[in-house]
């Protein structure tokens, strides 16, 4: 991975800031536990009220992990003063989401000033530690500047 | 949109019974509204524990019902025994998910023994009744035989 | 689909001309058929020295075509002073793309300042002169303003 | 990445074979360099005659190659008897394809018994040798066993 500059001296605050703003999160019982440069981890434990028919994690629920993973990683290189908005994403199932917890990663490829890319993929951690992939992603987010309400 | 013929007489009662199997769509809120051949609507209030940043109802959340919506359609043409998995999908966020109510429509495109493509679309619904497109959705669903604890 | 009003009275022209740039669409063989306001349509004869190893016209080459015209069609919108450029696009491939001609249509589904979402599809024509749908596309594409040598 | 041991012991002349009947690839002047399991790399230079309107290589022609690249990368580790065909991808594309020549790769992300997914990349290399990634892609490839016409 590329190493990124970030614009904005404070953007772990900032990215721990706004994680805090998203309800879902606590509602959902994600934690976001990692942010550098151009990436971010979130965790999220199995929950039985989360599921799909099958009982696996519901695929929404892992896009929603993943989706903040990567905006996230987008915002850590985005400057003061803009928020970040998903424009788009698209989401590959490489396995059942079945494990006791959850780990997203979002990461840059090509930040910008406008738009950036970001990857994001998903793991699912068994109770012997063991780890495998459950989503591959790949996302387009935008820094949204001077929009009333949309600030990060 | 062209007429399908579903394989299953009962694929209505079938796919009611499995979405009332995702604990989530309780969890979050869900009702499913109407299930014809090839297309499914699942609805959702606004609620403000399921937000992001900045008070919309968060990206991932709105996935997960046209997700459901478009897994569903899929699943209303496939024969009695198998189960519906979600392969891939993309998904393009329109306008921020603001709105007192959230309707989701799953459309099949192409049916087919193994893989099914379907569009979903997600619009917010006013408090006045307006609607406004939030969400366009692109996904590919996959028909499983044989699977043990794969059934729908 | 909804009505689009153009903000640039010449958009038929500058589109046509901007295709008539597009070195690759004489080199395959396309042409740029019907260009209204959010909506562009472009024709492709088949031809064996575009083909795939099966011998069906090769994905790539059914991209391009319903690239430009979703392209196009998000340019139909745009105002003058403006290039347009591809964010990115998803494309599910329905069928083999085999036939006597192909004619890929791209639609605007939300214009928008800085990005416009359109959808695309492919459809197949054979010699009887029935047609089969084998592409279908959901694309982001971005105006550009005053960076050198991107004006449409 | 992971090591993959492939099924098929002549994986490698099965690909180049299989490639020399993509007519395209001759057309447009494409050759493959690399085939190892699980990954597969495909050359183009710059021509003037596959261009889109400001003389950047076309999006669809980048994704012709990095399309096949995917593809052929999945063919590396299926079983003798079967055919590849593209199921679906999404591309980003992250700067123009400007350069005098370009490189695509493809790499199974996880390899199935029916579906493949694949990730690619194509650079641009300038004329001082410096590479700039111009395209990101996420596919899904299908094994294609018993279908008349489809095998590789």
């Amino acid at each position: 991975m590329p190493d990124f500059e970030p614009q904005d001296p404070d953007f772990e605050a900032r990215v721990r800031a706004s994680f805090g703003r998203q309800t879902v999160m606590t509602t959902i019982g994600a934690r976001i536990e990692r942010v550098v440069p151009g990436e971010v981890e979130i965790s999220l434990p199995f929950r039985a009220d989360l599921a799909q028919q099958h009982g696996f994690l519901h695929a929404g629920i892992v896009t929603t992990i993943v989706d903040s993973a990567c905006g996230y990683a987008a915002l850590t290189l985005m400057p003061p003063g803009t928020g970040v908005l998903t424009v788009e994403y698209k989401a590959n199932f490489l396995a059942p989401a079945s494990g006791v917890r959850f780990l997203a990663r979002g990461r840059v490829v090509k930040p910008g000033r406008t738009l950036t890319v970001a990857t994001g993929e998903v793991v699912a951690v068994a109770d012997d530690d063991t780890e495998r992939p459950v989503v591959t992603m790949l996302a387009t987010m935008m820094a949204i500047r001077e929009r009333p309400g949309v600030a990060d």
